[in-house]
């Protein structure tokens, strides 16, 4: 079911820039920003190299605005959102404020964990002894939620959680999960930087104490941009390790105190031209509605699999029931990186997704690397054709 | 002595945008970009989101030729620098590896350090019960090298200096300290927001371990680009608490470690674009010279505490014998913060330093706040002669 109507998409789509260099399928990496968007940033950077610095400083209220419009995305409260730069950086500094770990702390994470995250959680907590270990997953290999309830004790100190993995459709029961680590009381982080921007995100049902975000993703924000939700009531259990002259207050005795708020984790140094700019995708995300943007992201995604599917030779490969815009396969033959590049060369876009982005899933799957095309509520059904048509051409 | 000819620097102004905007004096918060930098930042930006994602993901090598020309700047080797968000993101970043911090550790600064690392010192450090200590200052007000030398012990687990304060003309004696440092083998940081792109910086000559710089301010980079220096030796002495997808390295068998170099303290998700800017604004400052770049804002800086110390009421602020390119003094009946809204309204821009951006400095000195006239060798002399002419109107 398609919400957009072919002259909203048509009109979508000559308002982003670029689409018309590919038929683009990589929107998991990076997703191009609208021409509205970049317009936004570059207007701010001009004033804000050119006009503010002569005029008093009123680019800081650039990342208020991001504040709301993301704290309306979350159905969460502004003072529980940071802008941060990028999604790692915000998990990165959540799970440091996790500190200090000590040998026999148990972190739990599905199988599908970021590579980035897993590698933090071994360098820095893993070194002291704290021990990362995996929740088993259910027959469709997602996140089982009973086998992690299972596997809880008083040595638990935090569960984590990839909802929309990178290496293909999956979407974790990430709601499930939540209702079990808010009844145990153990601190839940969601990584959701596939999620944001393609799927309803309510925090409070998703019972999750930090969530992760990118802008460049399905946001449609600008590079280098991204941000971190801490529920208000978790915030005190963290101990930030970094601070700056506005995530930190001095008072006039010199005295040190964290400012109120998830904006404790901000960098006072950030673009706030580029917040700018992910305020606009934000409120543009806002405005088509994020269930008209799944249930557009979804039908792409179905099409595309159906297509695929067909071909001989080529096996589907995304776990669970519930599918994302991620659309993960392999093709008899061919490794996944040198389809990409010939799927290139005929000028359709798609990435191959290594085994380090994903690791315990893909060694789980003895899987080296997949093909992932990923779609958009922009991806139109003639690209979908041609995506379909480069794969036949190959596998003959 | 003005290395730059009246035509040289009339070119450079005419390639700034926004100098027209007043008579600016507040380079030490942020100075104009050159009309290059900008727009090599926003080409990239367009490149970034339109073209790249179909073609492959070439825009890293932005960081690279950013690193390249940061290393030629300071002296260093390029697997000595990391890119940041800023400069109290890369001290931050690398104060934080410098965990954990036991009771009774000494963390020796200097009087002028910068409010926003000492409350990372106060909250990170002090937490668990380390000391944060004030190194005496001469009978000039800079930090006094032999008195820190007389403090050291083998509990002394840092030295921390801020070269350049935030609040005035001092330069701090950065190498005479490093001997000191070196000698003991003690860690020892620089925070050369207000020195980069100001001031010709070798760092072995300095002696430091860490030296944090800032893009937007002498260097004229991008709003939330920033770089951090780790000495090639002394980074397995740090324990980074920040992990990504490119900091870390994931083999085969899912075991992750460090990549090589300082990069391993980079953001995988930052803007490569700004990164280019960043690069663009280093070249342009090593093709001026720093040495030229220095002897030009002196040589306007000079001109400026002259012009203002005769003028009666004012009451120049500026500790040291060397100074930079910050120039502060106090009217006579008016408050920093009201001289600077009164200086603005006539078209002149300097900042009002308040007592937390150094407050240890300004809490000995029984200092509210200064007011702040920065220079850059982008001044002229029309400049100079209407600041003073206002700060004159102003006492009558």
């Amino acid at each position: 079911m398609q919400p957009f109507s072919p002259s909203v998409l048509h009109a979508l789509r000559a308002a982003t820039p670029g689409l018309e260099n590919s038929a683009y399928f990589n929107y998991a990496a990076q997703a191009p920003v609208s021409a509205k968007t970049l317009a936004v940033a570059q207007r701010l950077q001009n004033e804000e190299s050119a006009r503010w610095p002569h005029l008093g400083a009123p680019m800081r209220e650039q990342t208020e605005i991001a504040r709301t419009a993301l704290a309306a995305l979350l159905s969460a409260d502004r003072d529980e959102i940071a802008l941060t730069g990028g999604n790692s950086h915000g998990w990165g500094l959540a799970f440091a404020a996790m500190g200090p770990w000590r040998a026999g702390d148990r972190i739990l994470v599905g199988r599908h964990e970021w590579g980035g995250n897993l590698a933090a959680m071994a360098l820095c907590a893993g070194q002291a002894g704290a021990r990362i270990e995996t929740i088993p997953c259910d027959a469709q290999g997602a996140v089982d939620a009973a086998a992690l309830e299972a596997m809880l004790d008083a040595r638990v100190k935090m569960i984590a959680l990839t909802w929309l993995p990178a290496n293909g459709g999956l979407i974790n029961p990430a709601a499930a999960i939540g209702r079990i680590a808010r009844r145990h009381g153990i601190p839940y982080f969601i990584d959701a930087a596939q999620a944001v921007g393609q799927l309803p995100i309510d925090v409070e049902k998703l019972g999750c104490d930090v969530l992760s975000g990118a802008g460049r993703k399905a946001l449609r924000g600008p590079k280098g941009t991204g941000f971190l939700y801490v529920r208000r009531d978790f915030l005190p259990r963290l101990s930030p390790v970094f601070a700056d002259r506005l995530s930190a207050l001095t008072d006039q005795d010199g005295a040190a105190s964290w400012r109120a708020g998830a904006a404790r984790f901000e960098n006072a140094e950030a673009s706030q031209a580029l917040h700018g700019g992910l305020a606009n995708a934000v409120e543009e995300a806002l405005a088509l509605g994020l269930e008209n943007i799944r249930a557009a992201t979804d039908a792409a995604a179905q099409s595309l699999r159906a297509r695929l599917a067909a071909i001989p030779g080529v096996a589907m490969a995304d776990l669970g029931r519930d599918h994302s815009g991620l659309v993960s396969f392999q093709m008899d033959g061919i490794a996944a990186d040198a389809a990409a590049r010939r799927l290139a060369e005929r000028g359709v876009t798609v990435a191959a997704s290594p085994a380090f982005y994903t690791p315990l899933d893909m060694q789980s799957r003895r899987l080296d690397q997949l093909i992932r095309a990923s779609v958009s509520y922009l991806t139109l059904d003639e690209e979908i054709e041609r995506l379909a048509n480069a794969v036949e051409t190959l596998r003959r």
